[in-house]
């Protein structure tokens, strides 16, 4: 058997799409999921590809996410909103949260959603990217499930990775897009190694005895440590407190993460999209951001270096390059597919998309 | 001649005040002044207090920053606001920007400021406090003057600090307070490492080469490297886009750090308020950050540590203890104060305020 497959990156969205509406998930939405993981492996990022499918399936069979999306507008005034997810799918609920707010910015400049009880949503530029499309600027975070013990404390895992991303339009390039965990590497990152059968570099974590290790698996038993020492752990903090305590959902040790099927995630999130036309000429915008970005691209080398890259364009360089040639998924992955394709009998739709 | 010298902080920012008032500056924008400066020295962070005067007093001087704020609204509308600070003073300007962002946020539940063409203003958290102590959360960051390269660049220092910085209020405890750099180390720890003649860790700085070092001299002739590697130049990047390339102010190479006395600074803020009230019921929202707060006080310790902290808590315990006890300046920085003192006629002030 074979280490990788390539994958088809089109087929591949069908076939998860499908899987998704034969657990009932309407097929609008069933191609916004599909489309969310399919993308982040476009990016480059498989840690939250379609290696999570499963993940995510399993929640809608253990019934702690719901199929059809129900969200409830708790408020809605002018420049902000507040939104109950209602324990929908999190990459539902954040893309319409992410049309709510950017909606809100064309009409008031601003538009600020703050979301309780939703889902894990993969990989959040795939949202503030949306806003950056349309001539906006977009802040974006959420909370999630319990990983790194509080600067300076011992064995209990209670504060969230608590990802946060910036997206702004990049004029004739492609959009600056920042999207980071607080840990010093991505939980999925740590994922990943352990289906690659790979070890990790030592710093990324502690094992539960508060050793160090380079065994994933000894990693997700253990503490990820935050980026930057405290201050990772300080923004950390400052994210939940803006998903998590703001919104009204669940904050700290009471967010559950995607793994862990059988349990409700109460993870929020929190929105700000700026309208760039009511701050400034978008001309004016475009002319000054590609300066900006010539500046920085046109800079010296240092040693080892081929190029100096923006945020985002990594991925942008990634994507273009996958849609064309295939995705190189890990053959555990494909085994996962491969068994919810037996379960579902789409096992036709993935075959397809073997390249 | 002693090497510190114990200060009581009220009469010291009488001082401060009194010399910028020499300078022309309105009574009441040199007691702003004053107090960002001193405030800075009750949280303990001396490389933002009152050693900094007398780089103020020389951009005055030298007729880069005007003494008297003249700010220009160029845009005003609902829930936003652009800010022309026309080479005013950093600190009155942030002042006063934060209060239109806090006004608008109370009038629309969401309040964002852009500012162009202001100055250093000391620390964000001065700023930010404030919203969170009227009952709103605080973002808020500045571009400033080149101190470190793009990630894989060698040589030129393009990019600034940026820092930036989050605030929110924590209900019968001090409000949780985030500013950070996005440099990995304060470039004061490398002179003092050479002022010691001690190495530095790999990991902190370049040479001029772009080579890895740990000779402070060579790291000073050198580049800063970003907090957690590239993640801190991709915040710096994109907080350069909000402060300076959306603002309409300079970016990148184009500002100037408060310590080239005789060029104007060009630097350019980026405010966002949100007003608890709006989003979520204030009873609620103190209750939720009260039990979010203890959570992670009560944590178990890791060894060596005798307390976990909350952002910004050690800063509020410091000024307690300072207000009370009187801040311990080192001898240079009261030398400097005392030649700034027998220039403006102000040496009696100044000697109230020793201890």
């Amino acid at each position: 058997m074979s280490e990788t497959v390539l994958v088809d990156p089109i087929a591949l969205e069908a076939f998860v799409a499908a899987a998704f509406e034969k657990h009932d998930v309407p097929a609008g939405d069933a191609r916004v999921v599909a489309d969310t993981l399919v993308q982040a492996d476009l990016w480059g990022h498989q840690s939250h590809g379609v290696l999570r499918t499963n993940w995510y399936i399993e929640r809608l069979r253990h019934g702690v996410m719901s199929p059809v999306a129900t969200l409830d507008i708790l408020r809605d005034k002018g420049c902000f909103a507040v939104v109950d997810g209602r324990e929908s799918i999190g990459q539902v609920v954040a893309k319409r949260a992410m049309e709510m707010a950017i909606g809100k910015a064309k009409a008031h400049g601003v538009g600020a959603v703050s979301v309780r009880n939703s889902n894990h949503f993969g990989t959040l530029m795939y949202y503030t990217r949306m806003a950056a499309a349309q001539g906006a600027i977009a802040f974006m975070t959420t909370n999630g499930g319990k990983a790194m013990a509080p600067w300076g404390g011992a064995k209990n895992k209670i504060i969230g990775t608590n990802p946060w991303s910036w997206a702004a339009p990049g004029g004739k390039y492609p959009p600056l897009l920042l999207d980071m965990a607080n840990t010093g590497v991505a939980r999925g990152k740590i994922y990943l190694a352990r289906q690659r059968h790979e070890k990790i570099p030592f710093g990324w974590a502690l094992d539960k005895e508060g050793a160090p290790t380079d065994d994933p698996q000894a990693a997700i038993d253990g503490l990820i440590l935050p980026m930057a020492q405290h201050k990772g752990y300080a923004i950390a903090t400052l994210m939940d407190v803006l998903a998590g305590v703001l919104s009204g959902s669940a904050f700290l040790s009471a967010v559950n993460g995607p793994y862990h099927y059988d349990k409700r995630s109460g993870c929020g999130h929190f929105i700000t999209v700026y309208n760039l036309g009511d701050f400034i000429d978008p001309d004016a915008y475009n002319q000054r951001i590609e300066a900006f970005i010539e500046e920085i691209k046109s800079q010296p080398l240092a040693q080892g270096t081929s190029e100096i890259f923006l945020p985002g364009e990594m991925e942008a360089r990634a994507h273009q390059r996958q849609l064309a040639g295939g995705i190189v998924l890990p053959a555990d992955t494909w085994k996962e597919l491969s068994t919810l394709a037996g379960e579902t009998g789409t096992a036709e739709l993935l075959e397809q998309a073997r390249k």
